[in-house]
């Protein structure tokens, strides 16, 4: 009999879970809309039946030992959801004790980051680090900080939220009210944001004019650049700039032998990861250069959510 | 036999070092000047030979199980201080192979903000917190990060440098050959490099102007904000700004459930600590807000970095 924990990452459009083995093997995955239920016990509910007939397929042959969840604005301290701004569900969702009222098994929950970052550590490529920043690069910038092994979950079980440290003093409106988040700069729609500046306040060619404004996307600033356009490129070292500036600080806070990238735009190496790092160099107070690595996330774009939560059960 | 420690700041100008009970209670205390030695031997020499005569004088009283160095970038993973610039020998310093040779007892080091951290965590106001920040506003501004109940060392071991990330971009040239510091705003000749742009740039009257721009002290400043003078008020309102903006970011990092203040400036509590928290909380993302004290250090001024260096052996 196989022992195995289920992965479950919790985005504001769909739910997704997976039955994953201690080595990150997911065996089976499943999928329900996360949108559409106003009380969220029906959710879990709906969710818990996919994952149970998803276990029953497997009849004996699998022993469950626990469930990771990553959400927004999960907190590893409470089990619980609290105040997620991009979730149906207001005010504070007591998932970990939903989910043990279907699964009598150990239930953790943390921020979606923080599962990927410890999922890098169990299985990709922060596995011989005790201290690493884990970054994904999607719509916003989440993050997880690793120090002395553990993840860095704070007082409070919110810290680690590196894309709203302030980039740009009165800079960029942020999603979360305040001004010049890192995130309104350094992520998909930040490089668009800026995109849309550059277009606006620069008469300059560009091919980036041969689509509409207000659907532009970050793939196609990217595949502009790698063309040649110049804007696309000044677009990216921009970018670049902000958040190898930002990292540098970072790195004077927890002192990381690397910092991972995750997401699309991480894989933008020639466009971004190598320019961020020579401006996190140029930045860098003198007794942390040249020893701070930026590399590409090892894990698996589809399922880094769902065994980074998996990771949750398994390191311990 | 009572068992001991001896705890050791290693400061740019003299070393101070103590008998230190596993309570902190400071058994003797000795001091050397750290400058006038070419060869870190022979002050490692004439140091042992001081910390020997006072472990003599308790004849066999006292039991000696290590020695817990607080010194500029001092380094807990190789045991060297590691190109300090205030000392006066350059690049690596074995500073714990060196006390071996005269102690045959484990030997820890690490920098100073960080001994005082430990400090405040086995002794002071941290005693029964797992994450929290610990500053020092002293001639510059010095960090100890505490997560999970451990120092945040860093994968090279010099995580925690909250001085050094940038308050403000391109701002003022900090002693470190970079611009913006946070210390070059925040720390005793941070609010006197303020109060002198104040002066100059200001036409305002002020009680400052009777002192002599060159020799003028963050002391001075204090007073005359205590009697009112509007422009130290304002001094002190800015440095509270800047220092606030920043630890909403500090917040952001590590979630602590405190930041400790420590130094002559700490004891500013309405001038300084007060507003500090304010312009923290205008800052800090909504899910932080209310949920991190700044407190004053509980630490005792003279003692702090010994018994905080001793605590480098007791906390083990």
């Amino acid at each position: 009999m196989k022992t195995v924990v289920i992965g479950i990452d919790i985005g504001g459009t769909n739910t997704v879970f997976g039955i994953v083995t201690r080595s990150g093997n997911v065996l089976v995955e499943g999928k329900i809309p996360t949108k559409g239920y106003t009380d969220v016990s029906e959710y879990i509910a709906k969710l818990s039946g996919k994952i149970k007939e998803r276990l029953n397929a497997f009849e004996n042959d699998v022993d469950l030992i626990g469930i990771g969840v990553g959400a927004p604005n999960g907190n590893i301290h409470t089990g619980n959801i609290e105040f997620a701004p991009n979730l149906d569900w207001k005010g504070v969702v007591p998932l970990s004790e939903l989910l043990n009222s279907h699964f009598d098994v150990p239930v953790k929950i943390t921020n979606d980051a923080n599962a990927a970052a410890l999922g890098e550590m169990k299985y990709g490529g922060a596995q011989k680090m005790n201290d690493f920043i884990f970054i994904t690069l999607g719509t916003g910038l989440g993050s997880g900080i690793v120090s002395n092994g553990n993840i860095v979950y704070g007082h409070a079980g919110f810290a680690g939220e590196i894309g709203h440290t302030i980039a740009v003093r009165n800079g960029r409106l942020c999603g979360c009210g305040r001004r010049g988040c890192l995130e309104t700069y350094a992520s998909a729609s930040g490089i668009v944001k800026t995109a849309r500046e550059y277009l606006e306040n620069d008469a300059c060619q560009s091919s980036l004019r041969k689509y509409n404004s207000k659907e532009l996307t970050s793939k196609q600033i990217y595949d502009e650049a790698k063309l040649g356009d110049p804007t696309a490129l000044k677009i990216f070292d921009y970018t670049a700039r902000i958040l190898g500036q930002s990292l540098a600080d970072s790195v004077a806070y927890t002192g990381p032998e690397a910092i991972f990238l995750f997401g699309g735009l991480a894989k933008a190496e020639d466009l971004l990861l190598v320019p961020t790092k020579q401006y996190m160099e140029q930045n860098l107070l003198s007794i942390y250069k040249n020893k701070v690595k930026i590399l590409p996330s090892e894990l698996k774009d589809g399922q880094a959510a769902v065994i980074g939560a998996a990771a949750l059960i398994w390191s311990n």
